[in-house]
């Protein structure tokens, strides 16, 4: 199989070529840029020096269809709103790895972006790759707008409680925390190694665009679902997303029930590792690798839970997540050319 | 003046060392160890280098009491419970930097400490020593207990809230993020640097021995306040605590509104910042100095507020407001050698 | 085949783990651990929860020869030394990570290591595994002396210059940086997050016991060769070794052809990689993989040589050179099983 | 006395700001910007918020000598090349932070800079600002070149055995390691956190335009000394420079004596701290003070010194050097407002 890849001079695009580069039915990557046209991809990414040898081709959709199989779409906001509409006569399987293709509102989309929306007819062919919570609609798909890491972490968090009707539906605050590659390659003074080390920020305070992303999907399991309260944080690192999710029971739960809740639910997805009651993740038991681990308490003081999920933003967060709606999509095992064992320390 | 300090070995009395170094009314500094005996200071510390040629003593209270005329106690706890009492019959002001005369009611000390309270006259005669809210009665005291760092962080952060009557008592949610320095210097698996570089790890879910002081001070602001849910997490850097506060209002208020609630209520106090609104503080911009910063939000959507302080986890954390309060109780300005400027980048 | 891993809680024992679990001709590692007995091995390392369901096991040398097909040891100094004699009776092949079986002169290891040395037949019988300048003499190995993290950067660096007889043997200088997890996870203050983070040392000036293991490879390629200068610093990162070489070169020569000397003599060895002239490697582009990195540069005002070799110590500087080891002695390819992207950013 | 600082805007400019703050003997700093003009300080440089009200000045030459008594430049290379020409027929001493005005030889400046030099009768005006080795020349200096950080480390770590002939002039080997902040504020892929963090680099290999900075001076000190070998490393912290220096002896030496040659050299130097034998400085024990922290070591097997030199790249290798010269030229204590105990950890 030949797989195109857009934008693959960003981290997201990069991680997908990582992942490729040892999958087994992927017989080539092809990747292209709208920058860097005619430059060998290991001069911008030296890591991949002799392990790869192509070089960045330009983004033009005609050429792209006719000679791919697949094609992640791993580019800058306003990219995917602009070329999904060009591929649309083409019969080429898309996902997604942008907000373009996730608000099925183009109003909610235009107000959280600030950029025009998708148009309508793309919007709704394509289906949201959150893979343990949609597999069947994944399969049949062609475009799969792919989650944001926010939301992956969130979303896997909540659920277990929210399909359940367990958790106070006016009741969700998450204070998410995520490391610095999440912000791209793309330079600015705030991702500026100097501004950040040694450094802890809030950022977009009840501002992220990925509020409305949340807000939609919670909507669609329980209706009654009410805005929540999210925020989202800066940490000296490179990878990883923290989600620190309270909420609170509807009736009171111990701790190894809500467990067994969590751990019956992801029983047959191999991607979400439940720990056990008293235990919590941290990010880097998660790094480089495609899980979601998930650990719950609660608090018998004002029967409130706390549910910590972490994932590698870059994985399970963006490419590897990618990977896993692609392996869905043609029929192979969920974890095809995904099974990395997380790298630690 | 001649000042003791017992504990000069951990990372809270370095930070005392280095702010007494230049301390207008500051003679000598004596330093005390329970090891190490003997030893010159700067062999511990070499950044002393040259700059103090103190030798170790040993933690002898008679000896103690006859050379000093104030004491800082910086030790791990369980030490003051044991050493105040002794020093009660001499007339020696001490500010104790432990949890151990923090908590009023022993038995609550003895349920989140897990060990033995200090005895009950001697917590009396404690005050808490929150500067910007406790000025009169840290004036005149001998023994103050010295807040923790969470503390000091979400009590300033929800004070001008509190105080004023305006938040949902029963509504408190503090997610706070530190340093790892706040750990102390004592070795651990936990804080070894390979486990915790390019990893964010949450600890002491709903456990954290801060939360009853915190507790206590709310319900002596306001006895309405319920128990709050706090967690607590460990962020791959060496200073810095975050405090960010969910909480609700009780009548709808503007940001503008908001944020004049907060800088009107800290305009006589030095060392708090409140920022304007739409800013928000990051750690960095309290490094080295004695400022908590505070920015607040207002999310219209649920009518839940947002409050983040940052303050320097050794500074306003520990030393830094244990030297504010030890000018209070001198009658000295209270930023007398205390006025650093924060260090950036 | 059946693989024993001896010292399984360490970082080495760790990432001997994570490779061996996708390595295509394992079917199980047994874990023994001289503590912990009895322990899941997922409590140790909670990054592989669910990935495997190891008990450690005792150190009993009868039952470990008997149940497994291949040994690794990836113990502290001085357990190899005591074990491998033990070993010697059994027909299983072992490779040992440890400093204990590479100095053949056991004067010279008592010295450096101040300890006492492992028995001469032993030392006889252990071949040095730097697996791309001895492959013959290890497929046929039976004890492999696994190289240290240190020594592999340095040799594989030199080796091009030293066989050719192209460098002033008296000339040699080392200065390399290692991460912190080349100290392992024992904790120490040194290594104490707090101490390491923005900060950066150097350690062992001219005393580290990597100097003899160089000097005895280097003397081995060519007896002229002269006590080195060595030293080592921390910086604050958890993976990586960069060794920055200086040399002179015997005659001018432009970088040129300099670096032609080296891609030509690295150019059946798939994990050392030689950069374009003009380009340097640095440590995150072999993050997690078995690939060492080298670029160099010709000074003509000096006619001095700077060489610059990166590797990542955990893998090429340990499990994955003992892993490459392991699939030489078996007749597999090199790769087998080792092929891992690195993991950038 | 009323300062003016071209560049505030820089990590430079923002240190002298920090540093003047609680200076005894200014009043003011008025802040010149070639961008921002009309912008208050503090909204770049959020941590001196309430703590400075300056508003960014546009740079007018006529207006700037009107206004100030003292000019600190710490703007780009180019800048005072430019500007320092039309000072000339003011009175305003001047410290120059920038490389423009440190090398004599215009031919050699335009050589290793790749642009124009500052005229020939501005350089030769300039006094090179190596405060311990120059103090009686920059006391009667009007214009001075600050050292550039790396060669501020290098030359206090050499001059002692240049200085007093000990070491082979045509054997100088330094390896030099520096935090990201030394690269400024000015965004770049190479500076970006992601790409930075938990990872090595090296840089300018022979090709640093501190190269002929150092060698200048070493050849004002013996002009025997021959091309040095120079090469710069890029370490994940944000301050800091270590270099670590090799060199050869002429006769041998013990430690010891090494050691005493150092002390003596620097016995009346406060900010030179030379520790004792068998020590050596680590960069954090010298952060956000201006001291350079020694320590050497003599190699029995092979003659050779190295000698580890560490100091603060925005302190002691640019601000706090300048506010040391700036006290030199007012005839104050050279430490007067520099005295800061450095912050650990």
């Amino acid at each position: 199989m030949k797989i195109g890849i857009i934008g693959a001079t960003g981290y997201g695009g990069a991680e997908i070529v990582r992942i490729l580069r040892s999958h087994p039915y992927v017989d080539e990557c092809i990747l292209y840029s709208s920058s860097d046209e005619g430059v060998p991809y290991h001069q911008s990414y030296p890591h991949l020096f002799k392990l790869t040898d192509q070089i960045l081709k330009p983004i033009e959709i005609e050429r792209i269809a006719g000679e791919i199989d697949f094609l992640f779409m791993a580019a800058p906001p306003g990219v995917s709103s602009r070329l999904t509409p060009q591929l649309d006569s083409y019969d080429v399987p898309v996902i997604d790895l942008s907000g373009d293709l996730r608000i099925k509102n183009p109003d909610v989309y235009e107000n959280w972006y600030k950029r025009d929306s998708a148009p309508r007819h793309v919007l709704e062919k394509a289906v949201y790759g959150l893979s343990e919570l949609n597999r069947e609609e994944i399969k049949t798909a062609t475009y799969i707008a792919n989650p944001g890491c926010f939301p992956t972490a969130v979303l896997l968090g909540l659920a277990p409680l929210i399909k359940n009707g367990l958790a106070n539906e006016s009741f969700i605050i998450v204070d998410a925390k995520t490391g610095v590659s999440g912000a791209g390659r793309k330079v600015s003074v705030g991702t500026h190694f100097s501004e950040v080390n040694d450094n802890f920020k809030i950022y977009k305070v009840n501002e992220h665009q990925h509020t409305p992303e949340i807000e939609q999907v919670l909507g669609s399991w329980d209706p009654a679902c009410q805005p929540i309260t999210f925020s989202t944080h800066l940490a000296p690192m490179t990878r990883g997303i923290m989600a620190t999710i309270y909420t609170e029971l509807k009736e009171s739960m111990t701790v190894d029930r809500l467990q067994r809740v969590f751990s019956d639910f992801y029983k047959d997805s191999y991607f979400v590792r439940v720990r056990k009651s008293g235990e919590f993740p941290a990010t880097k038991e998660v790094y480089g690798s495609n899980f979601c681990d998930i650990g719950v308490a609660v608090d018998e003081r004002t029967n409130r839970v706390t549910i910590v999920a972490v994932i590698d933003n870059l994985m399970k967060g963006a490419a590897g997540q990618a990977v896993q709606n692609f392996n869905l999509m043609n029929g192979w095992s969920e974890t095809a050319g995904l099974d990395f064992t997380p790298i630690y320390p």
